[in-house]
C-alpha cells in the first residue's frame, strides 16, 4: 500500500512502547483471563487518571463487543437504548444490539450529538403514553464522545445529561472509542474524571489510539452490573491472555501517554481541514478531533483514489460523495503534507 | 510470579518470530477488518498446509467465542449441537450457546470422546421420536481435538463421525483451541489435511499454540456460512485491527511452524506423567497431549501449590482433587524437571 | 361498564356461529396440537377462499404472536424487516421483534402506508452502502391490511411492492389483524386471493374479526419455512386444544363469513366519520374501514370519557388528544345512533 | 375419531360451565388485555383458593408459553434453570428455554422428582467450582406437580425443596398443567394454600383441566417480576381479548371447582390401572394422578391402536413400547369400562 494512509485510525499497529514493553514480558508466566499483576496495575493506573479509586475495570477486545456485552448486561428484556440516529450502535455494528434482544431507541441528532432535553422528552412520552405497557421503555442512553462524526460533548452538555440520566435513572453510557482524539481537542473540556464522576459505564478505546485492540470498560460505582465477568464470557469476549491487554493499557497510561497519544493525529487533521477550506472544498461537518469528513465532487474520486486511501461514507447527492480522512497517533507529518499537497493541487 | 508455571497453555505471550514480525511491521499501513495482506497470506499458507485451496478462512479472537459464532451460524432454531457432556461448549463457557438460543445436546463421553455410532444413535432417537416436533432436533456435531481431557481422536475415529454426518446432513465442526498439541504428538494420526477433508468447519487454536491471541475458523467449502463475515461482526468479533491475526497466523505457519510448535510441550508432558506414575500417583486420565490430570491427595496439595501453578479441576472424592499440570510451546526444561523433583520428592 | 363501548374491536366475545359449533363440538374427542378435523376442514376452506389449494396454514393465537414467530422464522440473524414506522411491530409488540434478535428498519410512512418505491430505495442503499457487511440487510417486508391507521394498500400498491420483492428476493408479509375490515370496505380492492398470489405470507385476523382469539398464518407456498410446526412450538405459540382455532376458523369461513362479518362495522364506522365532520370535528386520518381517528379537543374528554369508552392515543398538541373509535362486527345501531348523537350534542 | 380417546387430556372442548358462562356474557363489552371485570373476578377467587390475598396473577394461554415466559423474566443472562432431565422445559417444548437464552441445568431423576439435595449439591458443586465465573449459576428451581409421568410431590418434599431455596435464594416455580389432577388424588397432601407459600411462582393449568385453554400464573409475593405485563406482552403471550380466560378461570374457581373437577380422571385412571395390574400388564411407572404409563409389547399395538387412542411415548426395548392412557375431567364411565375390558381381552 504507497497510497498515503489516510482511511482509518486501525490502519498501523500499536505504539512503540506497547511493543518494546510486549517483548519484555513475553515469557514471564502469568495466570488468564485478566488476573495477572499487568492488569491489576493497568486498571489502578487507570483509577488513578479517572480519580476514580474504587472503579471496576474490564478490558474487552473491541467497540462492537463492548457496546453489545455492556449493553446486554445493563438493559432489562423490557427495555431499549437510546442513541442517536447515527450511533454506531444503530448503523454499523451489524445489529449487534438487536441480537441481543434489545430495541435501540433512536433520536434525531445535531452534529451526531444528541440533548438532555431529547432524553427528558423521550422519557416522558413513554411515561405519559396510554399504551406504554406495550411499547419499550427508555432503559439507558448510549452516546460516544468524540461522535461518529468526529464532533464533541462539552462538559456543560454532558453534565445535563448526567442530570436526566440520574433523575430518570437511566444509566449512562459512553462509547470511547477514540477517546484519546478527544482528550487531545483543544476544544474539549471533559476530562477521564468528568467521564468517571458523570457516566455510570464508560470505556476507554485502545483499538483506535495506540493499541493493537483493546478496550477498557470502566464502571466508577464498583458491582453496578452483576457477574459481568460471567457475562463477559458469555459474550466470548473474555481473552485467555488477559495480560496482552494489561500490558498494553499499563503503557497508554504510564506516564498519562493516552492524554497526549492523539496529539499528533489532532494537529494532522487541523492541517487537513485548513487546507481543504483553503482550496474551496466543502466540509460535511467542522469537526475537531481527528477524523475530517469531506462532501467531495465525484469527478475528483479517481485521481484522488490513486494516491490517496481514504473512507468511502456514501453519496451526498448525485455529484458528490461525503468522504473520511482518518489520522491517529502513527500519522507523519510527512504523509499530512502530502495530502495538503494534494488537495491543493486537485482543488474542489 | 515465581512458582513453577504449569497452570495453562496461555500463561505467556506469544512465539518469539511472532513478536520480532509484529515489529517489523508496526508502521506499515493496512486496511482494516482482516482485509489486509497479512491475512491474505495467512489465509493462503493456511490453505496449503491444510490442501484445500478453496477453503474460506476467518480469523476470531478466542474460543469461546469462535465457538458461540460458528454454532449460532450453523444452526437453525430449531436445532441443537450435539457434544460431549464434557465439551467445552456445554461447561465452560458460561451458556454461550444457550445465550445464542440453541440448545447443547450432551452424550455420555469416553475419555472426552463421543463416537460416530453416539451420533447415529442419537438422530435416530429424533427421527424415530412419535412427538419429534415438539423436541429439539440435533443439528449438527461438536468436538474438540484435542478434547478437553487431551486425548485425540484416531483418523479411524474421525472418519466414521464424519460419515455419519454426512449421511445425516449433520455439519461436523472440531474445535482445535489446542491442535498444534494433537499435531505434535507421536500417537496422532489425524492432519490438517483430514480435517480439512472430513469436517465441515474446524478452528485452527492460536492463543494456546504460540499466539497472543486469536483462532482461524477454516471452512473447506467456502460459502458454507453465507453471510459469515456480517455474522462475525454482529457477534462483536471482528477485530478493526486484523492485520494482528494475519501477522500471527502467517508467522505459525510459516515454514510450517505451527505443526512443530508445540513438540516441546509434548516432550514436557511426557516426562512429568513418566514422574508421576513412576511416583505412584494416579492419573486421572492418560492422554498424549499437553495437558496431565491427576488425582491428587489432598494432603500435598499446600505444599504443592506453594512450589508450583496448576490448575484445580475440583474434587475427585472426598481426600483428592483433581488437578491439571498443563505444558505448552513456551515450557523450559529447566521448569520441567524441577516439577518432576518436585513429585518425586512429595510421592503420592 | 355501561358507557357506549368503542374503545377497540375486541371488547366482546365471538359471532354467535362460533359459539355455537363450540358448544355442539365440546364433547367430541379430538386430537391435540391442530391435527384434528376441524383444523384440516378449517384450512381447506381458508385454501378455498384464498383459491390456493396449496397454501400450508397455521393457527396461532394473536397478532403480536404472529408476527414474532413469522419475522423469527423468515430472518436470518444478518437480516432486518423493513416496515412504516407506525407499524405495530415497530411501536406496540414491546419489542418482540428484537426480542427475537432482529432489527426493525422503520421507514417514513404516508397515512400508515409504505411504497414499493420506498423498499427499491432501501435495498438499493443497502447494496451501495460502502459498509453494507457491517450494515443489517434488509431481510423481509412487513405491511398491514388495513394498516394501524386503518388505511388500505390498493391492488395496484400492493402489487408494486410484490413486484419489488420478487425481483429483491425479499419476503413479503402482510399482517392482517383487521383484514375482515378490509374486505368489507367498499373502497378494497384487495382479495383475499390476491394476498395468496402476491403475498409470501400473510395472517388473517380472527381475535378483532369475530373470533374468541386466534389468527390464520397463510403460506401460499407450502414448505416456505421449514419446520414451522417446531419453530411454533418453540415460541409458545402452540395450542393443545387447537380445536379450538380449527372450530371458530371453519364457522368464520363457512359460506364466506369472513367476507361479510365487518359490513356491521364499517356502515357503522362511516356513521361516526359523517357526524363528527357534520359537526366540525377534525379527523386525524380519513380512513376507510373500522378504525376512526379523531383530534379531539382537551376540554371535550372529560364529558366523551362519562359516556363512551374510547382509546387514547396520545396528544396531539397542547390543547388536543387523538382518539379512537373503533366498531367491529359486534357493533350495534343503538350503540352507533347514541355516539352519533352525543357527538352532534358536544360538536367540537 | 370413534375410537376410545385416551390420547391426552386435552382431547374434548371445556367444562360445560365455562361454556354456558361464555355465551351467557358474550355480548357484554369489556376492555381488552386482562383488564376486564371477568378477569378481576377470577384473579379475586384464585387468590381466596390459594390463601393469598396479595398475589399478583396473569393469564397465559399454555405451558409451554407460560414456561418459557416466566423463566426468561426471571433468570439474568449468566444463570439457568435446574430441572428434572424428564422436566417438559428439557424435553418436549422444542428448546423454548433456550430460545429465550437459558441453559437447563438438567439433574438425573427418581419417578420424574427432583430432591431438595440434589438441589442443594448442584449449588455447592456451583459455588465450589474453582471455574465458577465460566459456568453458568444455578438461577432457580423447576418442578411440577403433577411431573410428566404423573407423579406428586408430597408436603415435605415441597417443603424441604421451598427450604433449599429460601436459603440459597433460588426462586422455586412449579408448572402446574395438571394440577386439577394432583389436586383431586386421595395421595395428594399439597394444596393450593401450601404452593402459595413454599413456592415463589406456580402456575394453575387450564388447558389440561377443564378450559379451552389458558393458564394461570400466581406469583405469590407481587412485584416479584418487575414489568411482568410488559414481558408477556413481549413473548406474544398477551390475549387481546383476555376476558376469554378471565371467564374460564372464574367458573374453574366457582364453588371450588378446580378442586374436584379432576375426580372423574383419577377415579377413571384408578379402573384402568387395576384393570392392568390385573391381566399381567406392566406400569412403567405406578403414579397416582390421570396419566398411566404401561410398558405394552409391541404385538398387542395393532389391535389395540384399532380401537383405542393412545400417546406413544417410544420404545422401551426391541419388543416394547411405553404408552400413556390419559384421562381427565370428560372422561366417561362408559369409555373407561369398555378400555379396561379390552385390556382383560387382549391381556399381556
Amino acid at each position: 500500500m504507497s497510497r498515503l494512509p489516510f482511511t482509518s485510525d486501525y490502519m498501523q499497529g500499536a505504539h512503540p512502547n506497547i511493543l518494546a514493553r510486549l517483548i519484555e514480558t513475553n515469557m514471564t508466566a502469568a495466570p488468564g483471563y485478566g488476573e495477572d499483576e499487568f492488569c491489576l496495575s493497568a486498571k489502578e493506573m487507570i483509577r488513578t487518571a479517572c480519580a476514580c479509586p474504587d472503579a471496576e475495570i474490564h478490558f474487552l477486545t473491541g467497540g462492537t463487543q463492548a457496546n453489545a456485552t455492556v449493553i446486554d448486561a445493563v438493559l432489562a428484556s423490557y427495555q431499549g437504548v437510546l442513541a442517536s440516529e447515527s450511533g454506531h450502535i444503530n448503523v454499523h455494528e451489524a445489529g449487534a444490539i438487536e441480537l441481543g434482544g434489545h430495541k435501540v431507541l433512536a433520536l434525531p441528532e445535531h452534529l451526531g450529538k444528541i440533548t438532555a432535553g431529547q432524553v427528558r422528552d423521550a422519557v416522558h412520552a413513554y411515561e405519559t403514553d396510554p399504551s406504554r405497557d406495550h411499547i419499550i421503555m427508555p432503559g439507558m442512553v448510549y452516546i460516544s464522545q468524540p461522535t461518529e462524526y468526529g464532533s464533541l460533548y462539552s462538559l456543560d452538555e454532558l453534565t445535563a445529561l448526567s442530570e436526566v440520566c440520574r433523575e430518570k435513572r437511566l444509566p449512562l453510557y459512553v462509547d470511547g472509542a477514540r477517546l484519546a482524539y478527544a482528550l487531545a481537542a483543544p476544544e474539549n473540556d471533559v476530562t477521564l474524571a468528568d467521564l468517571a464522576r458523570l457516566t455510570d459505564i464508560f470505556y476507554i478505546g485502545g483499538t483506535k489510539c495506540g493499541a493493537l485492540l483493546g478496550e477498557a470498560v470502566v464502571i466508577p460505582k464498583a458491582g453496578t452490573i452483576p457477574h459481568f465477568f460471567t457475562i463477559i464470557k458469555q459474550h466470548g469476549a473474555l481473552l485467555a491472555k488477559g495480560r496482552l491487554l494489561g500490558i498494553q493499557f499499563s503503557e497508554l497510561f504510564r506516564d498519562d501517554l493516552y492524554l497526549t497519544i492523539g496529539n499528533t493525529a489532532i494537529r494532522s487533521a487541523r492541517k487537513i481541514r485548513e487546507a481543504l477550506k483553503a482550496n474551496g472544498y466543502r466540509l460535511f461537518i467542522d469537526s475537531p478531533t481527528n477524523q475530517t469528513f469531506v462532501i467531495m465532487p465525484n469527478k475528483l474520486l479517481p485521481v484522488l483514489a490513486e494516491k490517496v486511501a481514504f473512507d468511502d461514507w456514501g453519496p451526498a447527492d448525485a455529484d458528490h460523495t461525503v468522504i473520511r480522512f482518518a489520522t491517529c497517533w502513527a500519522t507523519t507529518d510527512e504523509n499530512t503534507e502530502a495530502l495538503c499537497k494534494l488537495l491543493a493541487d486537485l482543488h474542489a
